[in-house]
């Protein structure tokens, strides 16, 4: 599956390899910054003295006489004043305080303040204005559901300012620009200040209550509250005490005492739990505390069952409040804990309660006449003097590299997905044949039928791209059952889709068509196929970062100089999010991390013409040492294993195209296909299945 | 030609992007830091609290008894002394003021004080200890050279401290480290400062003298005295007048209203001036200031003549002595003029004149009461006062991509040298088949004959490196007469070599053998020409950074476990040095310097078996459009011509490895060799260039 992707590859400045969202990390957009580009070289390139002069809105409000006035925004305007808060604007992100890429409905503030349900984007209301920031992808969506009351500001599009530029054009200065501190990760606060500080405006963190949750009142979900459940043995394959040592280790190796987890894909990882407070992600909202001698979870404990509960006591973890993370991280610096930060995803709240409570704590001790003391080469000597260790969670790269266990989940459920799949492709083949009406919905639906009959089945793992014709080229198309296309034989078909299963997590694409396809669109599918084997085939060094492979996947379509916008690979969880890091294989070159054995990756070139067909071929991989007959330099070389066994539709290969050894790829792939699935199936979908694994012979050529 | 090259390819931590040298550009070897590893996700990184720990020096110096007193590094000390330089320790860098890849003799005061003539270390001198540093290219060379008054350094290896490391341990807190502030771009000093400054150490500028020199004396080599000359404009393409017009708007575009330029190949480039005052290199010593209404040359006014002088003066340039560049830089400061200055280039006199200058500037300015504001938004607002803009030399991209009458003389000179080396390879295929004894040194000279009668030779463009079996292992391997191997018809051949031209720059390689290849070694050549084919058919977007290719060239050695120690591909200048930058295909990621249409690049993989042989397949290209049939993005897609015309051994290819497209690539590749060069030739070296330019058929296969 692909996701948040919209910036031309390789295009002029550094700002495509930064936005949009990174292809597999949940991180929010630089909506509060321009990203200059860092091209030293370029002769073109002007000073950066002349300050951002932003479109007067008056060129990029829409034309409307009098906007009806908005009762929600009025409402939170009236808020600015109160006692506590006296701010000159709000700034409302898509974000719970988590950065989790799929969020809770009651979490949907942006939404339910803008109107705007698109899963990116922005709001900024001041005393007497309103402007919604999101990408390409939303903007016809965003203007649709936008009253007259909003500005819509087309991020990336030239002219439009960033937020902070925009605040610092309509702000007197001097201003107090307020946000909900849980909402934004440190880092992004602490740019966001940096950016709005250039007119002297202040950022206030609103520690005691979000705004919009203010005016939003009974008419707000309900947060949800659904059980927690431990994750088999069998499927995570370590234990938690075996994963909190490991952790502890971590600590130890960098002097911290403590370390505080607000990924939620970490926190399940870690501990064995599951849990569906989330659509799609099988996580549950917690913040996790792990110290040297102990561990606290933070979480509503109504989620908790005795099973869970018992699971915790076994390794020691403590469960405290959701709401008292913030007291007890003020208590550590207290206790002279050294505390490990991930300031790229731990939310400024946290952060700043624990860096002003360090202060409160040192100047007490300064007090007693003890100093905190420097050594000589500038680094802190050890001490009981708490500190802040920022740098990346170790949880991330732990969670990344799969154990045996892991694995396995992984290869047994994608071989149940595969069944259904063909089931799935079985029924719509004769739908169409028979002629029947079927929508691109319905077809998701059917799709999801077939799936939730295997054992094991959750979950979709994000809303099916179910794109016909012209909607395949839309890269996140999310078909609505009131506008949505019909599938036929006359069309391209793009299917992107995933599930949860208990043991393991799929994402697969195919691209087919039940009738002719044209020429144009057998050579785009059979170069992208092309890419797709030289990526599957590729061998190469350990420590190779991702994006080393990633020319690889496009050189086939580079030829004839055709491209696709999008990254070509994501990590996946094992029973875990559908998209996670910190590797990736894409053309945004600033991720160095190695791709390490037992890491999950997928392969998904693709090629879109706009308002004509899309295509992408998904598979999943996983990291491999590769048994090479040399191993220059004593290092490991590395290649890939399929994990995805869907038959790809011969009737869109151009063979002519393809060198003896892709029709060889293809025919081996399609065997171990036969061989892995067929066993799951019997009557016409093992037919069908039979039918679409058949070789196509050299001669053919 | 490959250079400096030894860390592992995609090894751990970044230290092998950066260290050592970057393909393609002259900067110093990293001797003051140690990189730490900036991955931060690995588990297993450790905090940087500790100090580092030098090894004592008895684990690290060669064991002797009481070493001779060394009567250089008696009178070097004697000097610390002496009023006004009042030192605890002297650096001695290899570098010349101008960061010159070679230098001149008179420069090359490592050399001379230390004794190790390798092409890269520095030398580090203490009351009572010397100690030099350098790569592991020289661990060898530096051991026989060095006395036992020297410590040897051997960078790289594990527990061996950078140079600053070792004067944090050495020197008692708050000693004085003096430098030759013309041998150290601004950057490195101002690192080298940072990183002594933890020891309370101080960093001083000795401007009035190097104090190598006032030991050196009369035996020191004369400066360079050689005529300079005019770099004929059909060479050019463009003249002097033109490229200022082009600089000076790029002035204006930042606010500056000067540059000035240390680089001497960026110089020759701007002034179409060509000089001998260095080998291989046609550059002269200068520096050169432009300014929106002038522009002054600083050289010694014996080497301009007549023709020389009349060529300046048409372009309005003035010529100044060399020696009173820092008089003007001051002067300007004086006059209130903006500065360009590239601090990764120019050197810490330079830039630290200008900016203590504009300090005493602006102190008798406010003393007037004027001061110096500040935009709100940090930017400095307009007015007379001056200040730097530090940002890359507009003119090394300028240079890089060239102009049609430079490609057409990089073209034209390139047929004379394969014709050149068709004669040679006649020449030596005949010594050896006849069993005449011929050595490296011999082979070497021979092809400098013959290039010599070329029209318009001037030089090598670098020291050959003509390298038989385990020798060929060596990457920069240079025969030395007393102790060179023999070529013969048992060994494979590795032969890099370039020469300078009026019309341009050449560097080819070529791997052949005599007799009978084994079959390992014709694998290998074979999975290098893959490569090298890969990377000469590839085609890519507009924008891509050279490295994106990098991958291509290495992919069929990775598949069988191998791999190259070394970049891919350099820059080389039209009639200029036979290394430059920006551009560069490298597995260094750092260089996100877009390939750009005109721009020449080499495309040199290699494999290279430890004391056994090395294989490297170097041609020229250059960057040009390619007619794809598509424009995806609607920008340009890009592609290599060559430039290089000389047959590769058949010999030593495995056909069968060979896809029936690369094969085609080499019989296309032939006959064009045929087409181009036969011309040149006649008598044996026709015949030679008959035979080796036969194609293979595809049944041969």
């Amino acid at each position: 599956m692909q996701r948040a992707l919209v910036a031309s590859p390789l295009s002029l400045s550094t700002r495509s390899f930064f936005l949009p969202l990174p292809l597999c990390l949940s991180r929010p957009i630089p909506i509060f910054h321009n990203l200059k580009s860092h091209n030293k070289h370029s002769l073109t390139i002007r000073n950066c003295t002349s300050s951002f002069k932003a479109k007067p809105s008056s060129e990029i409000r829409k034309f409307r006489n009098d906007p009806e006035p908005d009762p929600k925004l009025t409402a939170l305007r009236h808020l600015f004043s109160k006692p506590g808060v006296q701010i000159d604007a709000y700034i409302v992100p898509s974000q719970d305080a988590h950065q989790s890429e799929f969020i809770a409905e009651c979490y949907t503030r942006r939404a339910y303040i803008s109107g705007f349900t698109g899963s990116a984007g922005t709001a900024v209301v001041t005393k007497d204005k309103a402007a919604l920031w999101t990408d390409g992808r939303y903007f016809l969506q965003a203007e649709k559901q936008l009253s007259s009351n909003w500005i819509l500001m087309r991020a990336g599009n030239a002219g439009v300012p960033t937020a902070s530029e925009w605040l610092n054009e309509v702000l007197a200065p001097g201003g107090r620009v307020g946000i909900d501190p849980f909402l934004f990760t440190s880092d992004a606060a602490e740019e966001l200040k940096g950016a709005i500080s250039k007119k002297n405006h202040e950022l206030i963190y609103l520690y005691n209550s979000n705004l919009v949750d203010e005016i939003w009142k009974e008419s707000r979900p309900k947060l949800p509250n659904n059980p927690v459940r431990v994750h088999d043995l069998k499927y995570a394959g370590l234990d938690v005490a075996t994963k909190l040592s490991s952790l502890r280790s971590e600590l130890d190796g960098v002097g911290t005492s403590a370390i505080i987890i607000s990924m939620l894909d970490e926190i399940a990882w870690l501990l064995n739990l599951r849990g569906s407070d989330i659509p799609h992600s099988p996580v549950v909202y917690a913040y996790l505390i792990v110290e040297i001698g102990g561990a606290k979870l933070f979480i509503d404990d109504s989620k908790i069952t005795e099973e869970v509960s018992d699971h915790l006591k076994k390794a020691d973890i403590e469960i405290r409040p959701y709401n008292s993370v913030i007291s007890e991280v003020e208590r550590l610096a207290a206790q002279g804990s050294s505390l490990w930060l991930d300031t790229s995803s731990v939310n400024a709240a946290i952060v700043n309660a624990y860096s002003a409570a360090c202060d409160r704590y040192n100047w007490s001790r300064k007090s007693k006449h003890k100093t905190r003391t420097n050594g000589f080469d500038g680094s802190i000597e050890h001490s009981d003097i708490p500190f802040a260790v920022h740098r990346a969670s170790p949880v991330s790269l732990a969670k990344a590299i799969k154990n045996e266990s892991e694995l396995e989940g992984m290869q047994d459920c994608h071989l149940r997905d595969a069944a259904a799949l063909a089931q799935f492709w079985d029924w719509l083949e004769t739908e169409i044949t028979q002629d029947r009406v079927v929508t691109e919905v319905e077809v998701a639906d059917k799709l999801l039928e077939f799936r939730s009959k295997q054992a094991g089945f959750l979950d979709t793992s994000f809303d099916t791209i179910s794109g016909s014709g012209p909607n395949g080229a839309i890269i996140h198309y999310k078909p609505e059952p009131e506008s949505c296309s019909f599938v036929d034989a006359n069309k391209l078909f793009l299917l992107d889709s995933g599930a949860q299963y208990v043991d393991g997590t799929t994402d697969i694409t195919r691209t087919v068509h039940f009738g002719k396809p044209t020429t144009r669109e057998k050579e785009c599918f059979t170069r992208v196929l092309q890419g797709h084997i030289a990526l599957d085939q590729s061998v190469f060094p350990e420590n190779a970062p991702g994006f080393v492979l990633d020319a690889f996947a496009r050189s086939f379509l580079w030829k004839v100089g055709l491209d696709y916008r999008h990254g070509t690979g994501h990590g996946v969880g094992a029973a875990l999010n559908v998209h996670e890091g910190p590797q990736s294989i894409s053309h945004r070159f600033g991720n160095l991390t190695p791709l390490v054995k037992g890491m999950i990756v997928s392969n998904e070139p693709g090629y879109y013409e706009d308002h004509a067909f899309g295509i992408r071929i998904e598979n999943l991989l996983y990291v491999r040492n590769v048994e090479t007959p040399n191993r220059f330099g004593g290092i490991e070389y590395l290649g890939f294993e399929k994990l995805t066994y869907v038959p790809i539709q011969i009737k869109l290969v151009d063979l002519s195209l393809l060198s003896a050894a892709e029709v060889d790829w293809l025919n081996n792939y399609h065997s171990l296909v036969w061989e892995k699935v067929s066993p799951l199936l019997d009557g016409s979908a093992r037919q069908w299945l039979w039918n679409n694994t058949r070789p196509v012979t050299h001669e053919s050529i």
